[in-house]
């Protein structure tokens, strides 16, 4: 399917996919890059990647697909600095979080040459990142969302679902406007309110937070996983997604307000109301 | 280690609770009674209760253990039934989420009896409840909280430890009012927050919401999985702890407060430090 795979950012997803790919026998060779050195030699010694390279133009000569997987706000620096090696037939995608920022940010690096940028976001993680936790089955199964350009051939489409297929995914395209809305209430949102979650209950002094984290159970297990996530991804998201962000926040407001008012009021009825009506809709979902 | 144990509640909990007193050799004989009839019936025909009773009072005749699994608020009535019924040498346990409200239930219900009360709240469950749930394994490996009464002879504190203990559990202490203030951190407000925040997307509108969840991956899955528990449950545990809730939502709102103005006035340095200092307790939590 491609002859050469050249993964800038050898982290978490970069390298799932390098692994992925190749023990889908879809690729023959593969070329990395990362910023940190070590990722990079770590990857290659672990035969993630075959060779390691001095920089992201190195890494993309002679590839025909090349993954972006660093965070959204470096992508325009990348893209930058890997054009000039870049292959006309070459298929660019990348892994971000966000996608108005990223197809700002490639389309100000590309210029005309954008049409050879298709992104991508996998909707695939862990709580925590780095090239250790790569692992083949990371996009088994899950969902990749394609928010294509309009100057995308479609034969570049076509090639970005076979790869994403590829690794397992299962292929969703949708605008970059409506891909930043919805992940602003199913990820973003969530991860905001977690991280508010964990400071509200550092906000009452050492002592109380030990005595709740010594009795916490599954639910706050679960609830709180992706408070573990740091800035390293993160910041990048909340500010590439600031305004979907701050209108989810919006929403919530208004919903955790309704709840705070019956609850205080002790107007049981009207709470018990809200439990089930969410918890109707939440039963209902599966992944 | 007991004789007979009677389950008032033939659900999840007493379900599971009956199954592991029963694997660990604890117990010979166990009586159950449910007000919906049909849930101690398949609770019998299923080995998990010898025997159906048709009133809490006949299932704790000749019992030496009692355990109470029904939602908080119906604690004094279930109480006060089986009173009557109760031999002087029996122990009585809840397994209730809030601790306060249950003990000043049974201090009504039970008068100079409430020394035969020994308080429990075991952090176990499933987001979905009933006695078809029930697995003897529930309580393996989890925490057990008693709140003590200051009437409760000793024998009887070592008694109660001595049940959790042969259902898998490692048993806390604390005080009805540190468990209720604790809970309403680590779990009352979590849960609050789940189902606000699932109303929150519903608030958006049908086809919104659908949109959202065709795409939801595995951070929204474990973040909400809370809120697909009903008021069955929560009604009476947000009416048993509303001021220590209330107290919670408040250092929340503060927090979320923080983040808030960080994001909408583009204070990204702000921000990374509250990702990564919530990042840093989550990360150094283990259940």
């Amino acid at each position: 399917m491609f002859h050469k795979l050249a993964v800038i950012g050898c982290g978490l997803m970069g390298g799932s996919f390098a692994l992925a790919l190749r023990a889908a026998g879809a690729v023959q060779q593969v070329s990395g890059y990362s910023l940190r050195a070590q990722s990079a030699q770590w990857a290659r010694e672990h035969g993630i990647i075959d060779e390691t390279a001095d920089g992201a133009a190195t890494a993309v000569a002679d590839a025909d697909l090349v993954l972006i997987a660093v965070p959204v706000g470096t992508t325009r620096t990348v893209l930058t600095e890997l054009l000039p090696a870049l292959s006309p037939r070459a298929l660019v995608m990348d892994v971000g979080s966000t996608k108005r920022g990223v197809v700002a940010a490639a389309q100000a690096a590309m210029g005309d040459r954008v049409s050879q940028f298709v992104p991508a976001h996998p909707i695939a993680g862990k709580e925590t990142g780095g090239i250790g936790q790569a692992e083949a089955a990371l996009y088994e199964g899950r969902t990749t969302i394609l928010t294509p350009l309009p100057s995308n051939p479609g034969e570049s489409l076509t090639r970005a679902q076979a790869a994403w297929e590829a690794v397992g995914s299962r292929v969703v395209q949708m605008s970059p406007q409506a891909h930043d809305q919805i992940f602003a209430a199913v990820s973003h949102l969530p991860h905001l309110l977690a991280f508010s979650y964990i400071q509200g209950l550092m906000g009452q002094g050492d002592e109380a937070l030990a005595q709740a984290l010594a009795v916490a159970g599954p639910g706050f297990r679960d609830f709180s996983r992706i408070a573990s996530s740091t800035s390293a991804i993160w910041r990048d998201i909340f500010n590439g997604n600031r305004d979907e962000v701050l209108a989810q926040l919006v929403q919530f407001e208004a919903a955790l307000a309704a709840f705070k008012q019956a609850l205080s009021e002790g107007r049981d009825e009207d709470l018990a109301r809200l439990v089930d009506g969410a918890s109707a809709v939440r039963s209902r979902w599966s992944a």
